[in-house]
């Protein structure tokens, strides 16, 4: 009797114990987030400091003053029993690290399904844009109406329509999302402005992964050119700012872009180099042309593309590691230039996982 | 055998379930952060339109495309069986949601803490600025320095000195982070797209408690005004647009601020009355003038606490509940303008939680 009562007890135990490890695995998954440290901070940037001795009685004279500027606002979170490396997260042109957040049909973005993967994950505003916003030059801003042309510009489809297949939810209130996540500069964009940021964060938390989106790609080339602690860089249908080492500049690929022609950057061969120390990944989303066309937003991104696959050759011709992923060639369609907030952001994910797994950086 | 062998069993499972709970208690106290949803939208706003039709083969004309701005930036965070009233955070002049975030010394600010105390955590950037950058007027941002007079008139005392006592930290990284942490406008500061941004939030989360930080303080009695869902409001430090009823006007306060004599507004008395209807609760910090005085930073603040006073007093006289605490009189002293910020920032928010409990609110 004694015995079957201290099994029964055994059991139940053993039962409570059990159920609540499995509700700790869910958790990690889909359900509870789990969160060691969150929180936020400035870092990088520049001083102005105006000449002569502030007046306390005539404190709104700029004499004596200082303005601290042009660095980024970081936002962390770090889950309990961290991987080793941080994914740092850096925006593309208009937008803000809202990019990474929520979706605009409010799904999680990267930022939540990597912390749940078990990453640390920083999320940079880059100097000048969100809240960043201190700049030490002056801008002015005039409301423009031409988010038809960014949905156009980003793949959406041609406007107004969608592409068809397209990876975009197509309800309006996920639309209007978009259009609202973008922000403007205050002040102007400044690849080596962004990258020093960038750098300092790097210098902050040591080695990491860096994850760029469209123009912040060429500020991921640059920070990995300046900081060692970058151990790998995914980036998102970068554009500009392709760096090649000193005489080894293409051509300018010509295109019906509303960007005209897109240029390549050339760099000391020594700084070039360096990003041939760390494995590089490139993805490119579907509705890029094959062949130059008179449809001005699939032929800006076939030039991208052509752009890329140079580069990633030249970096492998150097002793590197860099590859191009036209997701289209995976079987994996419609997707935007935003693939990672796009409708299979999930699958984006699992590809992103796949490639720091596969170098030992997960 | 067979027993003690179970017995040995049943007392390791029920000493693993045990420490499992202990574990899952402390987390929710300074350690694991648990977080149930978490994510970012925008709300609120409008849409400039520009008369004619989108040409896809012209498409940076404006003619037939839109702008959205004017709405909200809000990141929010639900702890598992939240408090049925959450917070939703709106920051002063020259700040972002950030100024509820880490301090400038790293510590935890009121999203962090009270989202360990349960409760669902909603931060805004407000219209044009920051992360809802996105305005329908045009804006010139010029960069100037005026750190030091920032330092003098947010009370960390009369530049180059802090106030003796000064709930600011002393040094030089953290002063560092605070300006930094001041952001622009992207379109003139109006109190009434402010106001409305915050209150389509409030119609999107329902009930709630607002909690507002120095100019937005106004916009925080607007939202009360427009929207029953706000079920109560905080108020630290609110300074201008104090709103009395037609009629009730009281005599503008002269003071050696220099942002001039302080007037309050005149709105309906229908819309006054609306403010009796909930619990409201301003709070002041330290070095604060009891008397006029040419000291400026202190006479500033002095003449927002007199009208502060006169104004709780007519929402009382017209059957309201509103109270002003000056934190030294309950002998919390050396408190900045950013009282919740400050290194006394956990006693300043078991305050806010008391009047929280206080009013059945928690």
């Amino acid at each position: 009797m004694k015995q079957k009562k201290s099994t029964v007890l055994l059991l139940t135990a053993l039962t409570l114990f059990v159920s609540s490890c499995a509700i700790n695995t869910v958790n990690r998954k889909a359900g509870i987030l789990t969160i060691q440290q969150q929180g936020s901070f400035l870092v990088g940037g520049t001083t102005i400091s105006e000449p002569g001795k502030f007046d306390l009685t005539n404190a709104l004279k700029p004499q004596g003053q200082t303005l601290h500027g042009d660095h980024a606002y970081v936002f962390y979170q770090i889950p309990p029993k961290a991987r080793n490396y941080p994914l740092v997260f850096l925006h593309g042109a208009a937008e803000s690290k809202k990019t990474w957040e929520s979706t605009p049909d409010g799904r999680e973005g990267f930022q939540t399904i990597f912390l749940r993967r078990g990453y640390g994950v920083y999320l940079l505003d880059q100097p000048r844009r969100g809240e960043a916003g201190k700049s030490t030059v002056a801008t002015t801003i005039t409301p423009t109406p031409d988010e038809q042309f960014w949905f156009t510009q980003f793949r959406l489809g041609n406007y107004p329509d969608y592409f068809a297949g397209s990876q975009f939810p197509r309800d309006s209130a996920s639309l209007t999302q978009f259009f609202r996540q973008m922000t403007p500069n205050t002040g102007a964009f400044d690849v080596s402005i962004v990258s020093n940021a960038c750098s300092s964060l790097f210098n902050r938390i040591g080695a990491g992964i860096l994850i760029t989106h469209s123009q912040g790609g060429g500020a991921g080339w640059f920070t990995a050119i300046k900081n060692d602690n970058v151990k790998a860089v995914i980036a998102y249908e970068p554009f500009s700012s392709f760096v090649f080492p000193t005489g080894e500049l293409p051509k300018p690929i010509q295109s019906t872009s509303l960007f005209g022609e897109l240029k390549g950057v050339e760099v000391p061969v020594e700084d070039f180099t360096k990003l041939t120390k760390i494995p590089i990944i490139l993805y490119y989303g579907d509705n890029i042309a094959n062949q130059p066309t008179s449809v001005w937003n699939k032929d800006h991104w076939r030039a991208g593309l052509e752009m890329a696959r140079l580069w990633a050759a030249t970096i492998n011709k150097h002793g590197g590691n860099a590859k191009v992923v036209h997701l289209p060639e995976l079987g994996i369609k419609g997707n935007t230039h935003f693939a990672f907030s796009d409708l299979n952001n999930l699958e984006i994910a699992d590809l992103m996982a796949k490639f720091l797994r596969e170098n030992g950086l997960d």
